[in-house]
């Protein structure tokens, strides 16, 4: 069936229509459930309908991908790295279409939309080249005429459940490594943005028990006394306002060195406040709607919250520049930097939309000591040109988070590394390094 | 004070008095608990007491630790490898007599006993040169001028909770590596282990938050019809009864071919009557007490269920040989051999001592099948000369445990190895292969 | 260019015509050296003529190359894999007429030679995820507040010296990995098939000093007396004619158990009279002809000298099949069996063509000892299916190939490994494992 | 027999007289060659006479020797690891005496000679933990229900000449691990460091093909703008002058930035005069003698040509400071600096003594080029506080040496990392990471 807006009949390119089945189960598309609707940040209005998978459905699948899971992971690894590999080549096929349907149902920018696609093809062909390299160990063993291996095994079938601010690239690096390591892939998307996940369906065609969490962050970046100041002012920007403050390595916190404090937050005040805010399909625009209505409520919320803590505990708390909704059909809302005391409760706690806190430091120790504070280990930055002080920010005494950039945004993540924080963010890795032994069992003989 | 028994002297060379402070708080000894008897379990006679630590005392120690590793995660790994030698070196001076005491207050025999404590030492001289390896990695990046860091940094403090059964190796196995790693250790003994504690203690001289659990096994032996039976009957022997049944890799279920099932099932009927059981400390011993009067208890409630089924449920159950405990002051019980189907509940569960259930398979499928059809997933063992049944054992439709043992007993695990298991087992793997990693943070730059 | 033959119709389609420039020079075809012609080793006819280059081009090549190469090292090493993937997709487009070409020129197989192509895809594919795998490692040191890093950088340029035989996938092996390890590569093909190695720079499209090895091998099979004898003897006739006795893994000798000995050498007579030798690109061909003229020759020389060995040594030496050439425009040769003594001094000698030297062996350590006992060690295979034997064929006390088969034939090699050999053989490895890092030069600091 | 000198006497309690035998062959001292004597560089005394070994001594221990090796290498690597350990303990309990004969006899001073057992000793308990990590490689294959497998196995003898500057830490860093991957080893010392050969024979025991090459090094330290200069002064002495410039790691080239080039130089002449030199076995001596007469007539010759250089070339030659022999019996000369152009032929020379040649630079890329100009490529160092610096230095168009420093001296190697340089030194590497597979051999499965 036909869409109601033209601006949607692309996605008839890509095989969908305005009324779609949300569920591929063995082999076919098939839902039982609700009808849900999809709906665009940008003006709330309707996209195309989706008709969720019941419990049947779902144990249906679950039957038939049991199965199938016996037949691949038979397969020998190098050959379901070449099925992988085509995988990545359909999407290649498709790359705009579907970077145009994750911005428009997700609200990010056009570049990160296609950015994300092309993250699963680049994740695609890195599993390629995995694929023949998932090596067990042979190792010495004290007894006579005896040697130890070391084998890893597929679980059999892996699970992944992705969020709506990377409906795509999240799937990727999950899916294709338990793929190529001989794992079928079930695959629950996020309510809201339900036809990427018919998309890459259509694509992966395949619906696929251990725990790996990738959970919140609350990231900050570190400025020292010596730092290049111009770079650290893009970098902040970029990490703060990025996919309009929704990804979960988005920098939430800034310790600016005091000798660099003000002449660092006039900059950034200036340059929040030329930041373009808009249609994420059109040229120019940095910033996005919020993802949905509710999103842009709990900015509401949180920005109240952080007016009354300024006011009664007289922590400092001051909104510098942003701090209200756009008044429109969408879910926009001004870009936020706010001045505001370490203590303050809402420090702790990860609001999910571009709100910056800006504290002062002293010492290299003192925004140690800060950024570790927060239940969150996933990413942390620190801009400085002194070897000694990153060399202590890598190091035990340094930050506890699972990324530990310098001189780059907190959101600097590549394919090849291995993904993911400590402590309350869960202590997975996905991607790169050895993060495919996590969609493996080891057998030690 | 002295000892009662003349044959407790030696103790006093380890610095064992008849009265023992059962805490090593900040640098001393220390405890203001209560007071605990440890007894040994082949008279249930008192050995000597131990003060308990207060959770007073417990607190101290955690915050003195928590000094202690902003100290030790500072000092070089390499010198902290020398350290680690030298406390190797202090267990080698007195190996004998920790190893007389680990079979005096366990009730293991004495070579297990001189065993365990030997372990700990080989350990020792591992993790030396672990020290110099616990390698990141460099990663080439996709941005100009650039490239990703994976540094290992220590996560602070390593509590230890050890069990009854492997006193001594288990903590070698986890602190050596935990202390190399930059961590301190906090450790926790069994309570009807505590001078083995002491012991110890008094040569790391140190008290020392990531969990890595290895729980319990089920573990099976297969034996196909073209084992060679003599090896497998001798090996099957040592997997079952040593150390009286209370190995978490201690053999419980055995699965015997069709065609060879008879020949073997008599052979281990003959050798299970004549292995000598008694006190652990005498020479020809093979098999010696359960470690405490509960065990003993437990044994007995075990049999009496294996019997019921039996009877009521015709699942064939029958006891060959054993089934009995023996009249003495001590927790002595035969080794016993029960036929049984694998339909009964009792397989699947864990009883702590020497009962091994012997089913029949028709074809390696069965085997495999029935070995993963248990909750845990630790160590399993197959006795056969065919090259594709080995592969097959090993790979992704075989032994879903952790230890995928051939032509060698469930219970051969060795430090070079990762040891660990599966499923219900946790998951988590110890001493060799890249298990350090666990005593780790990853910080990725 | 038109081509006189209308079977060479198929080369304009990969841009070859019957006059051709031998050298890709700085961007452009270039020669200016003599002309030389490249013949069908079915018919000895002329295909097409290639001018080769000069000192003078070949010196112009090398500076260009040496200023590429300034460039191409500051290329993120996942770029340059990018590029290496686009690299194996339009060897993709062109795999039939490349693989045709190959058969063409060559002389062996169609099937050889689109598997050859084939080869060089993989390793294309391959190298995408090892662009982003060139691991260094950070060590932990023994001086405080520092680490050691380990960091790998390009050599520059690469040289690449092809045989005739694979004139296509060790060029692939060599050259997907020096470019991803970011190295430019020079590449000079064999003078016998110029016409494979034009198409190829086409596609290469770039000219890019340390020393890799591959060089000749003496391959050897041993058969067990408890061996799968079918496998065994269609493993033999694969590695033994296969590509026409011209792969460096070609099994040259065979050891037989005594106990089998008349069984198998009774079989391989027997298939190596039915073996179809005729055009490589016609159907159901198995063996095609030798490369060259002189080839054909070498093999009667060789022949003769077999003969008279026998004669005059009393050495055992006896042909029984084969020993001829068949007469006809190409230079095809019967496939050949001579029983011979080990002590014959041609066996230790390579003859580069479907000669197998059958022998008799008592046991494993006779038939280890024989296998090592001449000077190259690329490859060996055993058949047997007892694991202890198979546990001395590949440990210390085994055999001294740098492979070391089990129940495959010698020719086995899949580009995951690492291929190459020990002794006369050079001692380099290529394709996968750790190969890449002799493209690289290791930084310590 | 007793020593003439009463200083001598402390060599008895490690198992020499002034008389010995310079061979162990097959388990005995023997020696039936020529007599040489050893001397004190310091005053050119005799200290002791050697027998040497005869070729017929050489090839009784090579073939006992190859008889050793079958045995050596059955033995399971975690056992020869538990050799080593025990070979590094009976080093441990003689280190005094080991260190103060390597001073006596080569000339280093007293904590130079201690270190350099130490040393041995650090790598034998490297090894315990290697011996159980000589890991190989299980790696996917594309066949179905394959698996390639990739073990390492022993060479079988390894031969190892040592130099006389490191007379004792190259045998170890060599020798430990050649044991622990199985090799008999084959030592041939230095002829002028006899004594310090039989030492060590005593305690390995044992006299144990292929070539790992550490040659000459010519390396140079970079010093930029930026640079710590007090830190930078403080290593260039200990580079140049340590061990008498006789360390294949000496620092023989000096690069200093034009804006700082008069401010280190006039630093570095005034420490290098205040340089104590003398009796290497005194307190507080830093410069010991060069190891012969002829080292020190090659040191005046050396001079010579530097003057004239300067005199006829015009190059800026310029001796600053030192330039001359200290008259006295012993061999000692004084550390010398000199101004020189980087156009001069004897810069590209090593010179094995305490000379320093000193230019000035205008960039890092013009000191990366001076660095990279030399045949060598052993060491080099850079001192600098700018990371970006830093980054270009260890990178692709960075120093072309083995080890690339950061902010320490040339000579700063530790067993963990690989130590060895590229180009004409040979391209080989000892000790750490991955170099103990030079030693073994590579079988593929």
């Amino acid at each position: 069936m036909g869409f109601q807006k033209k601006e949607h009949e692309f996605l008839k390119e890509i095989g969908l229509g305005s009324e779609n089945l949300g569920g591929h189960v063995n082999g076919e598309w098939k839902a039982s459930g609700p009808i849900i609707s999809t709906v665009n940040p940008s003006n709330n209005q309707k996209i195309a309908e989706v008709k969720e998978v019941s419990i049947e459905d779902y144990e249906e699948g679950l039957r038939a991908c049991s199965e199938a899971a016996k037949t691949w992971m038979s397969v020998p690894a190098p050959k379901r790295g070449e099925i992988v590999r085509q995988i990545g080549d359909a999407f290649r096929a498709k790359l705009d279409h579907l970077g145009r349907l994750v911005s428009l149902e997700m609200g990010k920018i056009l570049p990160e939309g296609i950015g994300e696609v092309q993250e699963v093809i680049d994740m695609c062909d890195y599993c390629v080249g995995l694929s023949r390299q998932l090596n067990g160990s042979i190792i010495p063993s004290e007894r006579p005429n005896h040697m130890m291996f070391e084998v890893w095994n597929p679980l059999g079938i892996v699970g992944v459940i992705t969020a709506f601010n990377f409906p795509c690239a999240v799937l990727g690096w999950n899916a294709c490594i338990a793929l190529v390591c001989g794992n079928c892939v079930v695959w629950k998307g996020a309510p809201t943005t339900p036809l990427v996940g018919l998309m890459v369906q259509q694509t992966v065609n395949k619906r696929f028990g251990k725990c790996l969490l990738e959970l919140s962050g609350n990231n900050a970046i570190v400025v020292m006394d010596d730092a290049d100041i111009s770079l650290a002012v893009r970098s902040i920007l970029f990490a703060a306002v990025g996919t309009a403050g929704q990804r979960c390595t988005t920098c939430r916190r800034l310790f600016l060195h005091e000798s660099i404090y003000q002449n660092v937050l006039d900059q950034l005040v200036g340059v929040f406040k030329q930041v373009k805010v808009g249609d994420p399909l059109e040229n120019g625009t940095l910033v996005g709607p919020l993802h949905t209505r509710a999103s842009r409520e709990n900015f509401e919320k949180g920005i109240s919250v952080i007016k009354s803590e300024a006011c009664i505990l007289c922590f400092g708390g001051k909104i510098l520049t942003g701090g209200s909704v756009i008044e429109s059909d969408g879910n926009f809302v001004h870009p936020t930097i706010v001045e505001i005391s370490p203590s303050a409760s809402v420090v702790k706690e990860e609001l999910f939309a571009p709100v910056l806190y800006v504290m002062k430091i002293q010492s290299l120790e003192e925004a140690i000591n800060l950024n570790n504070s927060v239940p969150q280990g996933l990413s942390s930055s620190i801009f400085t040109r002194r070897p000694e002080a990153i060399f202590k920010w890598i190091g035990p005494h340094g930050s506890d988070c699972g990324i530990v950039n310098v001189n780059i945004p907190t959101n600097g993540a590549e394919i090849g590394g291995a993904f993911g924080g400590e402590k309350a963010t869960g202590g997975g890795r996905e991607a790169g390094s050895d993060s495919w032994k996590q969609y493996m069992r080891r057998s030690t003989w």
